[in-house]
């Protein structure tokens, strides 16, 4: 067996979802390559690899999206009362223009020809390679300092439109990506008091479910 | 910016399915707890950490699955002619009961309260932070040195019952997990010429999607 791997661990615990934090540089262009790399090299169903990134800069696009955003962040926000509006009208969810690149993240279940391995009995199985795809790069752009902030306050008709995706493919993430001023160690929701993360006890059963009480 | 961190990047380069592989010993306790715990470490929608992790090693139960998923795989193999079901008739599609451990995964919508911050306009958003779970766990367990197959030869409602997830929680994955005795260089579809890994290229595009020229 394989000596314990400091780097990947630490990684996986530094990870945060930012949107406060960016600096607007850009990011030079070899990072970018390997953080791509590294999310075509996730593992996909059949080896469909069925994913398509869309690397947005123009400040148009930015600016498009960054009002959909805005109002869908209204839309939430008018479901909400007491503790709970209070405590989301603090919290920012995304970092659209300030990181200055948008990589929209697609699925193709086109990809990988008509019988895909894996994919008969369960066709969201290509949906769930292309995030694990995400999570490489996302991983990968912590390793390299950036910061990452998932944008998952949109319609995917708007984004599908946006970017111009045909309509077999799915947007399954806008990422804003860029250089940070630092990454937050307590994440924002937890930071704002929107939710505390639970102990891993609490989801880990052995041989079948079994519910816990809270 | 942090320096460039090799660990990530050798993992996730590592990384495949493995089910040809397995020892059958077990897996470490301590081990498997830093597995559990990277992918408890994820991303999720609104905090949500909508995961639960059944660790299965009964034999019956194993067996159990090990039937039903030899079933879809003759599901699966009908439906194909010529060299495609010669070249699928050479592939493993699983090692659940070589690997003595299954970790069942799954995703459970109740998680987080009334409202989840970030899924509202997108309803798989939660079940995109269950993959990003499971991708974690991939690469620890890549790091530690074990192998994982993801099984995908099943029906959801099958493995439900199987494992006792009540009806609003979903089967997302069967996590073949244990100790091997090596990790293949290439992946095992395009070892048997399923299908070979696609250039990067071909899946970025600039500002608006664009589709290649195959």
């Amino acid at each position: 067996m394989r000596a314990w791997d400091a780097g990947l661990y630490d990684v996986v615990n530094r990870r945060r979802d930012t949107r406060r934090e960016f600096t607007g540089d850009p990011v030079a262009p070899d990072v970018l390559e390997r953080l791509l790399a590294a999310a075509h090299a996730a593992p996909s169903v059949g080896m469909s690899q069925p994913w398509d990134f869309v690397l947005v800069r123009d400040p148009v696009t930015l600016d498009a999206f960054g009002r959909h955003v805005a109002g869908e962040r209204d839309t939430f926000a008018a479901g909400l009362r007491g503790e709970r509006a209070e405590t989301f009208s603090r919290i920012k969810v995304e970092g659209i223009r300030e990181s200055g690149l948008g990589i929209v993240v697609g699925y193709d279940p086109s990809r990988g020809g008509p019988n895909v391995l894996g994919r008969h009995a369960i066709a969201d199985a290509g949906l769930y390679s292309v995030v694990c795809a995400i999570q490489n790069l996302w991983l990968a752009a912590t390793a390299e300092g950036l910061g990452v902030g998932w944008v998952s306050f949109y319609r995917e008709e708007f984004l599908r439109e946006l970017v111009g995706f045909p309509e077999r493919v799915r947007p399954v993430a806008w990422l804003c990506v860029g250089p940070i001023a630092e990454l937050p160690v307590v994440p924002d929701l937890e930071h704002y008091g929107w939710r505390h993360r639970s102990p891993l006890a609490g989801v880990v059963h052995h041989e079948r479910y079994a519910p816990r009480p809270d």
